[in-house]
């Protein structure tokens, strides 16, 4: 018997589900109900790119050696420093005849959960990538379990923003499900410009919120003005607790009902909370976030806000992701803006 | 002008609340919405303690010799290396005519915002202490901001078993909040038999939950068991995932549409959001929560549950807690308990 969220694929340490596993058999042959994806793309998570570019100066080989050792050593793509992994697109090559997913062989997919605990080899070396970008051109497999969750790419987009998209799809809709909530709500978009970021703006404001983005430089704030995405753009330091609640207070008229982080820095915490009223909610998107100065900042602030670790996943995440990008203009700007950077 | 949140006490680095900072200036002076507190006691942080008992290898002088030291480089008693504090009891000395905390002079009070953010000076040498326990008696003077909390000492119960539910009054508090969006909710508290676990599973029983209190060993089984706190008592390892999740599907007859975490140790995530129905919420409190494996892990079960960072602060939370303590004789026994074999 295989379990459906993958147990039987854990070598180390025993008991722990795969995310929490140190190690991963990444075995070709699938089981009964798991698919095999021949994998065309790794899309790292920011976070976990972020700490690798800067830990090796930028030096894209430096990178690129440590990404592989990580896969060979844990069987998965698994940042051990930030915790964090990121997706991938493929091709279905083997679909096991009691597999859930409604998958078949020849679908061109992108996985919905998180590289950290999905089983991957990778058998070219990644030598078609520099290491100083998300985007990894890859030959390899990875594995899905019975409960993993992967979306058909659809084809009136680019693979490449559908990727990104899928990405992030999680904020969205979360956002619009706390947006509403609230009675046509203060929303503070804490990396506006980003592509969670401009996606969670879009749905605060179909949610009826009205939004102010918050950006760290001239450069994101032309972006995100020229895009017309929040009804303010607000130029702030997110790690600094007292511009950045002050910024969020000027473009509202007040604190946020809800403030949503996308900035993928450690720190921003405290700016988070400050910026919410009593009553609000903080919803915490970057991987960066530390635990601990969430609940202490809060306690320490007396501050009665609800705060959420941001889950990626939720029911329909996907398609109401892929129909934002589809009905708004000024997000697939922001995304082929994002993307032509990278 | 003075900062409510004491950001005018902060010496290094700029910007930052006062419990990110280096180091606080803890003048004696008060500016006019402080408060100056006759300190007592010092409740040291469990984390904290213990680490410095570790590294000193039950040195007490050694342990006394770099808490006074902590506290005259930082002017708060801030441990460097587990970010954590405590919290101190103390009578108020002055009161500044702005202050809007309700206290006055002679006021016995317990902090209830962590020694991480309260300015200190110590001016015994903790000459009383011997360095081998959490408690430390102490004579100095601390500083509260405006948005700072305090609650005033009851008088029908002892110092130290109310400053044992003032330290985790946060837990039942929004256990109560939360548990009251559900109808007769499923509540499952992982660490039922703790100090915040009892005072969440009263909390969760009369806001009309049925209850099941998941604990690690049969000593706490018995424990709990006798006050009758819980509907259900279960034993299982909660960094266990599957064996978690199915001791408490089995005792509640189905997942909990509320898991209350409040085992200190790391690795609880996934098995609480596997206890948990899709569309349930999970309120982590344990300070070993890891921000990035819950969001990962709900995302990798494709898991549709709210999951709350555990805010410490709620309006009225000190005194909804000692009320629980008063009215519920099964709380104080695991209290009484709980101190006794301290």
């Amino acid at each position: 018997m295989t379990s459906p969220v993958g147990l039987h694929r854990v070598l180390a340490p025993g008991g722990v589900l795969p995310q929490a596993a140190q190690r991963l058999d990444n075995a070709e042959r699938i089981a009964s109900d798991e698919v095999r994806v021949r994998v065309e793309r790794l899309n790292l998570d920011a976070a976990s790119f972020r700490q690798l570019a800067t830990k090796h100066g930028g030096d894209g080989a430096a990178v690129r050696a440590e990404v592989l050792a990580i896969v060979e050593a844990r069987g998965k793509m698994h940042n051990p420093v930030t915790g964090s992994g990121g997706m991938l697109i493929g091709t279905v090559e083997e679909v096991g005849p009691d597999s859930p997913l409604g998958l078949k062989v020849g679908d061109r997919i992108a996985t919905l959960v998180s590289l950290t605990l999905t089983p991957l080899k990778v058998t070219d070396g990644l030598c078609r990538w520099d290491g100083t970008g998300e985007q990894v051109p890859c030959d390899g497999y990875a594995i899905l379990f019975g409960r993993s969750i992967a979306a058909v790419l659809p084809d009136d987009l680019a693979g490449e923003l559908a990727l990104a998209v899928l990405d992030v799809c999680g904020a969205p809709a979360l956002t619009d499900r706390v947006v509403r909530r609230y009675d046509r709500a203060a929303v503070a978009v804490i990396g506006g410009a980003g592509k969670s970021g401009s996606l969670s703006l879009a749905a605060a404001r179909r949610a009826g919120a009205r939004t102010v983005g918050v950006v760290p430089n001239d450069r994101e704030r032309d972006l995100l003005t020229r895009a017309g995405l929040a009804d303010a753009v607000a130029l702030a330091d997110a790690r600094d607790p007292v511009a950045l609640s002050e910024a969020v207070k000027q473009a509202l008229g007040g604190p946020a009902d809800v403030t949503v982080v996308c900035v993928d820095v450690p720190g921003c915490e405290h700016g988070a909370i400050l910026s919410t009223a009593d009553g609000g909610t903080v919803i915490f998107f970057s991987m960066a976030t530390s635990f601990s100065a969430a609940a202490l900042g809060a306690e320490g602030l007396a501050a009665d806000v609800t705060m959420l670790i941001g889950n990626g996943y939720l029911p329909g995440h996907a398609e109401f992701a892929l129909d934002l990008l589809r009905a708004e203009p000024a997000v697939r700007n922001v995304f082929t803006a994002r993307l032509a950077a990278d």
